[in-house]
């Protein structure tokens, strides 16, 4: 008896079926109201989290690579180095790098540096009077060599310490103003930068597919005119940031060139363009001056006929251009749209991938299939 | 009276319980329907929310560092060059990079360039008749140097304005083909990637523990029989990726080397193990001839016996390998088991790390363990 | 009459609020539950969701750039180099990384090398009796050279094949113990770190507003006691992460230097700062020996009288040190109070940048205006 009974609850536990009890209100106002505080949270989903947030979309996160290519040609004339011509394998150091290039625009020279014995630099810790006021073996913070204890005359007037080091050690308190190559401003860097969103399999180039061979070779981007053109003019980078190049030729620095490609692949494939916009990346520190800007030291060695090492030090200033690449993706998150879709836009990117129509990219028409 | 109206009144706000008033439908047929839809419920959240998108797991993503070494040698003979052998400290520019690493397959040297007068390489700027159709200071957008105003003769039959630049100007107008490294497709790298998880503190490297020295020293990576040797051939990365090397030499490019790291920290150690995968980054841009490929311009510098400098430029084509890593780590979000589990993978990690046991890797058994 | 009775079904339908019928049951010890449960549900939103997750914040990752600058001198004396100075421009390879810096701490130097025919150094290889032991047009794993066929004596009582390399080939099988350039230990560096949330447009830069320029002339990063100086010794970094400079000069490695910037931006702007943490990337790898550490090759290329190239082969051992910055600032969700905060924190960035109070630095003091 008591298992029958078990029975019996567990039977219609399981399948009855409870629900709220309702009372219908037959009142115009409470209904209206009722209706308004619906529409009020409908609208919100659909126009917060839809259409804003874009709560119906899959994203993904973009892989890219960057390659670039300086080209220009300067000439200094200097006592130092007389008339010289700077070309890109001059300037341009390491030769190459992975999502920055490096442009020099400033130049502290010392030639045929050899290693031995010579004063230093005369600052506070290295000015002497005599050799009791140099330690052998002591290396001052901002000297190239170690002290020998001597105390030895710099020019006519000073003297100082003795340094085992690369003689003669380099003279950085005058920095040439105007820069040295102040014509870097000119030259001009194609950026090439290939995307690639994995989880949708979708891949684009920043050289546009309508872009013909003969508008790259004479186009020079510009935000209004030519905002599509992968060649820039280092000055225009640096003057679109809100800064002045040749402010920043002096003591360096480095700029940010950002790319952003938000694409909505629902739309045409045309539609997925770079967008370049350009940012100071260090701060100018106006309130400190321990290492302001960009500048580092390089040295090209030889050897004289008697086998003796020699190298010409540079302290080479500029700007190091750091490529930044952002970006994201979105589909329709809908299982049968995007199955749909993926057919699609390959078939767009097979369509529009040999068109040449300018319009297609200067244009701003309104989006058509917005599905 | 009101205040204690409205004591009774809040009282009753408070601790007064409103349920709705239910009804109960004893209908087999309702009853059924009603257990059908929260079955669905309940099958959607476990079987979408945690099986397929594992949204009972903590995620978290890689921290990486990569280090990559590059063995092999090739020997050209060319009219030019002569005999010559190039090992890595020749093709290898820069000698070191950060993610990624550069290996020259294609070479356009112009040798004892010093700073002077010359003609320049002849095009449709360059070539002229006379002194008028030269301007002095003019830089030609293709030129590495500034025009004198003279015309002077480029060959026999040739006559082009005479320039200001490191002379012999380069002549890149022919590249050499098949690639003048071509025997870099023999090359071998060794990528040694170590990556750590910081939110669970889980590291490990590509080198498995299981891998032996010996078998180090003589395996190669392939994607059947080896797909856990760090060590590749130049060639295989390219053919693995769909691209010839031999026409990916003449002009150059970029390929990614991808690491991916998908652990779900909750199996063995042994399970955690890195997947490659290759894909040309740049496109082969067979519709554009401006500036394909990969290359830039990189010198020597000489200084000869009185002290004038000189340098060979190399306009060096090649191969940039990025290595790009990926990788998740996801971990059972409940605590205590988590507490529980971050005792037992530092077990395993002790346990596993020295065992040399080749089935862990090449088998396909089933986990054994999913808690 | 149906389409008025449609019309009174529609209207009944549209206006008509139901709702469901409630009990009210006035049960104190019901009622209490039914709070505590309420009570609870509050908790975990406000508490959990809140105060522990910060689900009413908004977040943002960081942009940042990095640059670096190494100070620092050395004197090496041995047989083949003689007494020798090396500097910055001698040890730091290549000159300028993006997010990165090399320090060279261990040398095989191989000086005058020249194309030719010489004797391989001897291993399991190359060792030879005579000539049919030798493979002309072979190349040995770990040679830089091409076997011509020939066995010759590399000593006294060892021959080997003869190879076509730069000669003479190196001897890289005793590495200097202890590491030639071990004083970079107490080498210095200077890292300069700009970040920037693009969403919130706020940017500050590791060199805090109000550490002077006198104590960035003086200062050391140390944990306790200076964590905000920007001035790294080397041997410090390395202690840190709790490995041993000396050991680790000897073979090289990568060592990790972690920036992270978590910033509450709702806080004072003082408050946000940069905490440095450092890590060895690679792993010692105790049970491989194939290439261990972190080693190149790096060539410098000379030009004799005669105009034959020679070059000076290193290879070379040393750390790498990645900068990697992490960063998420949040900012509270509230629209209205974002607005507010906007101006606000822009407020405070002008009245807390010149200001040069290092109590707001080192102490550690309540944060006063929650909002």
């Amino acid at each position: 008896m008591a298992s029958r009974g078990f029975c019996r609850e567990l039977y219609s536990c399981i399948f009855d079926y409870s629900t709220p009890r309702i009372a219908l209100i037959k009142s115009r106002k409470v209904g209206v109201m009722n209706r308004l505080i619906q529409l009020g949270i409908l609208a919100y989903v659909i126009g917060w989290v839809f259409v804003w947030e874009k709560g119906y979309q899959e994203f993904d996160t973009v892989v890219s690579s960057v390659t670039s290519k300086v080209k220009g040609v300067a000439v200094t004339n200097t006592s130092a180095l007389g008339t010289r011509i700077w070309d890109v394998a001059d300037y341009v150091i390491p030769p190459q790098e992975e999502n920055a290039f490096f442009v020099m625009t400033n130049l502290i020279i010392t030639q045929n540096q050899t290693q031995g014995h010579c004063p230093d630099l005369p600052d506070q810790s290295t000015i002497c009077n005599s050799s009791h006021d140099c330690i052998p073996g002591f290396i001052s913070t901002h000297s190239f060599g170690v002290q020998t204890g001597q105390c030895v005359a710099y020019n006519e007037t000073v003297k100082s310490c003795e340094v085992y080091a690369w003689c003669p050690v380099e003279n950085d308190t005058e920095l040439p103003e105007p820069a040295f190559l102040k014509e870097a401003e000119n030259f001009t860097v194609l950026i090439k930068n290939n995307i690639w969103f994995p989880k949708f399999n979708f891949s684009k180039r920043n050289i546009l597919p309508n872009v013909t061979t003969s508008y790259l070779k004479t186009c020079l981007y510009d935000r209004m005119h030519n905002p599509f053109c992968p060649i820039f003019r280092l000055g225009s980078i640096v003057s679109e940031a809100g800064e002045s190049f040749r402010d920043m030729a002096i003591q360096g620095g480095v700029m940010g060139i950002q790319i952003r490609w938000d694409c909505d692949l629902d739309k045409k494939f045309s539609k997925c363009v770079p967008r370049y916009s350009f940012r100071r990346l260090d701060s100018r520190e106006l309130d400190h001056n321990v290492s302001p800007g960009y500048n580092f030291r390089s040295a090209k060695y030889y050897k004289n006929i008697n086998d003796v090492e020699s190298r010409t030090l540079m302290k080479v200033y500029g700007i190091r251009f750091d490529i930044l690449v952002f970006g994201t993706a979105t589909v329709l998150c809908d299982v049968i749209v995007f199955q749909f879709f993926k057919k699609r836009y390959y078939y767009r990117e097979k369509k529009f991938k040999h068109v040449e129509d300018y319009d297609e990219l200067s244009g701003n028409e309104e989006h058509g299939s917005n599905p």
